[in-house]
């Protein structure tokens, strides 16, 4: 249990509202937080009632008294990001916030803006001195996705920061790592000895990361016309999902160790193949140019240049407005020599289930009873909501968890995020032709190509 | 489908009534034999109507036209099996049978009598040519279990039967061969990728096959005094579950491949220790010698000299009167290197259930929902009941099935019979004493020194 101060730049977005506040809530709930103070800042004059109150309708059944317990510390500070005055006022405010409630000066600074004034923000929290740290209480610094907008501006970003500030005070936020199953991907290699020794390219065919959305740009075209699927979702959650996945074994399965080995991989990741598409009638959405190329499908075929991973292909595919949502990780197993009169077509699989249906599965086979000789597939599945007697938390609330204890193990460090925007930097600079496909499709018609061309089939 | 005579020699036995005629009945019914007639024989003077009317009861939901095929078809004739004019009156009413039904000649002559008569029974067939076999038509013999009652007897059974047919006319009985989860053995570890580069000595820590009864000696006393556990059942379906499980692959999985493997493996079985049980009331039972030292209870160490298994201790387990009934098989795994602050204690494992609830299931490790870097041991399950939509045959319909097709797969070869016996002889001949134990009970209460001394524990 921590006493804590949070300090949200950018309280005005919809992040603040819908995901930092709750994840305050639910932390204070569990008794993970003692006491508190939240300190909203943005550009825009505003009460930080209007704030809590759209927070508190994305929380389910809230209890009044730990509500009430964030109205009496939560406070708004008007701050113009590029403005030094401002800071200092800020700071003014927190240490008299610390005094009144009773607090030790343990800092939160949560970024949740754009990118681009993530330079100018850090820089001016080093100023003013507000993230300094003294013995015994800490400070440190969040930074929301995405991070940069291509590798020039993240090593740009990272070296602001770099020079004020110690990395150990900086976590680089990708929500998906707070996700259960994207947690459970290194418990379930690393812990069951079952599946540990089959993890490698002399028995994995082939590994597949996708991560498919219904929605289309949801009044965020504006910023999704600059980043596009690329930069948005591949640079970030499938990169560190398949960082999880293909990475070797860290010394310990945490802190450094991990961050460690995620980084090496990546390092060593390669594109082969791209096929990029826009959903049909993308270029009228509000805040999208008319002209505009920018993707919103991405399919990848990826080559891991190691001894682990020596021809194993690994195919990401994303995008927006297809049929259904679904994220999971599908590891294919080369098929068993095969003994049998009549032999299975298809192989062994891995699939786990980052949402919805949270779980995983493995496909054997096995007899098919009263038929000697003969075997059919079998399902063996583990679901979240239908086994566990736990509830999955949401990611948010893992993860400032997780800051609040000071654990970087969830968060993408300064190397890694160069490394992701330096293969996502590779394939921009092919300038691709965007292939248009139907809202509510499974993606371009081109895809039946890629396919054949790669002798493979996208599970989902 | 076939056209078969049915010879059962001991007609008036439980097993003809329990398994043999419904499972013929089964038989006719799913069409895998179009035309038949049935000829039981045994010493008694008796009727047909009266086995037949027995066996019915054992038959659920009888459709009637089927069973009135069975009834036009059935016939029985009295023989001593050591009057060799009974033979010859047998061949006659055979062969008018054959005539009258239209029947090719196909015979399957099932030994369901004692192993003390089967020499006698073997060589009186011979001499009457009862079980020749000419051009388009097949002769067969199926022998009941126990086959012999030590290596000495059974030699002297397999060399009678080896001087008049051919090995491949010989069909040894071992039911358990015949139920779907020890037919499942050789399927699942063959078939499935990830589990075959697992099962050796590298990744497994320990094997168990359990076969727990709830009965008692059920008026087989005066049996069951000469036999005891080990010749009742580990000579031959324990030590076949473990052939099944430890054996090397097969070049294919099907007949004499199949013997050749298991048969490998049992010949450099060996038994390390023993612990020897009777359940308390034993000698008061029907049929059972007031001093008797039989055993109804053995627990077994046994090792196998072989590459594959080298330091992987095999457990096996058996008694009658206990809590409750149950086989299985335990596939513990070796331990993962844990990279975690909190370890595990336990292992990976897989459990093939034989009975009851049959199907199998596979205990890993995975993520606590929010919980950081802790992991908690799920199942994954896959029962036949549930999942499967095909229904498990009875044994003896699989195996009289694979009879009728020719298929010695499931049976017992007398090489593999020998080397069991071989392993049996040699426990036999330490003259252990047995240790007392309550019914209902889990055993002797020296199976904790047993757990103690071998640093294991039984799974059940």
């Amino acid at each position: 249990m921590q006493d804590v101060t949070f300090v949200i730049l950018g309280a005005t977005g919809d992040l603040t509202k819908r995901k930092v506040i709750p994840a305050i809530y639910q932390l204070l709930k569990e008794k993970r937080i003692r006491k508190l103070s939240i300190i909203g800042a943005a550009r825009r004059d505003l009460d930080i009632k209007s704030i809590l109150t759209e927070a508190r309708s994305f929380i389910k059944r809230v209890n009044n008294s730990i509500w009430s317990k964030i109205e009496k510390a939560s406070y708004y500070h008007p701050l113009d990001f590029y403005n030094s005055e401002d800071y200092e006022k800020l700071k003014s405010l927190i240490d008299n916030l610390e005094k009144k409630h009773r607090l030790p000066g343990n800092r939160l600074f949560y970024l949740a803006t754009l990118p681009e004034h993530f330079d100018t923000i850090t820089d001016n929290l080093a100023k003013t001195k507000l993230a300094k740290e003294s013995s015994g209480q800490w400070s440190r610094l969040v930074y929301e996705k995405p991070f940069g907008s291509d590798l020039s501006s993240a090593r740009k970003i990272n070296h602001g920061i770099g020079r004020v500030f110690r990395e150990n005070q900086v976590y680089r936020i990708d929500h998906y790592l707070g996700k259960e199953l994207v947690g459970n991907i290194s418990m379930l290699r690393f812990t069951n000895r079952i599946l540990e020794p089959l993890w490698n390219s002399l028995h994995i065919d082939s590994i597949q990361v996708i991560l498919k959305e219904k929605l289309g740009l949801e009044e965020r075209g504006n910023f999704y016309d600059k980043y596009g699927a690329l930069k948005d979702v591949v640079q970030n959650h499938m990169l560190q999902i398949l960082a999880l996945t293909a990475m070797e074994a860290p010394k310990k399965l945490n802190g450094e160790f991990i961050r460690n080995e995620k980084s090496k991989v990546l390092k060593v990741t390669e594109v082969e193949d791209v096929l990029l598409g826009q959903f049909e009638g993308y270029r009228t959405e509000k805040g999208v140019d008319e002209n505009s190329n920018t993707e919103t499908f991405a399919a990848l075929k990826l080559k891991i240049n190691n001894r682990r991973w020596q021809n194993v292909p690994i195919y990401l595919k994303t995008g927006k407005a297809l049929k259904e949502k679904e994220t999971c990780i599908y590891i294919k197993f080369k098929k068993a020599t095969c003994l049998l009169e009549v032999c299975p077509v298809e192989s062994n699989n891995l699939t786990i289930r980052v949402q919805p249906n949270e779980g995983f599965s493995l496909e054997l086979f096995a007899k098919i009873p009263g038929e000697a000789g003969k075997v059919e597939k079998i399902k063996m599945d583990f679901s979240h909501q239908c086994v566990t007697k736990h509830k999955s938390p949401e990611a948010y609330q893992v993860l400032l968890n997780e800051v609040i204890k000071g654990d970087q193990s969830l968060f993408v460090r300064n190397d890694e995020i160069e490394s992701a925007w330096t293969i996502i930097d590779k394939v921009e600079a092919k300038k691709l032709k965007v292939h248009i496909y139907e809202k509510g499709s499974d993606g371009p018609k081109e895809l039946e190509n890629f396919e054949k061309k790669h002798g493979m089939r996208w599970i989902t």
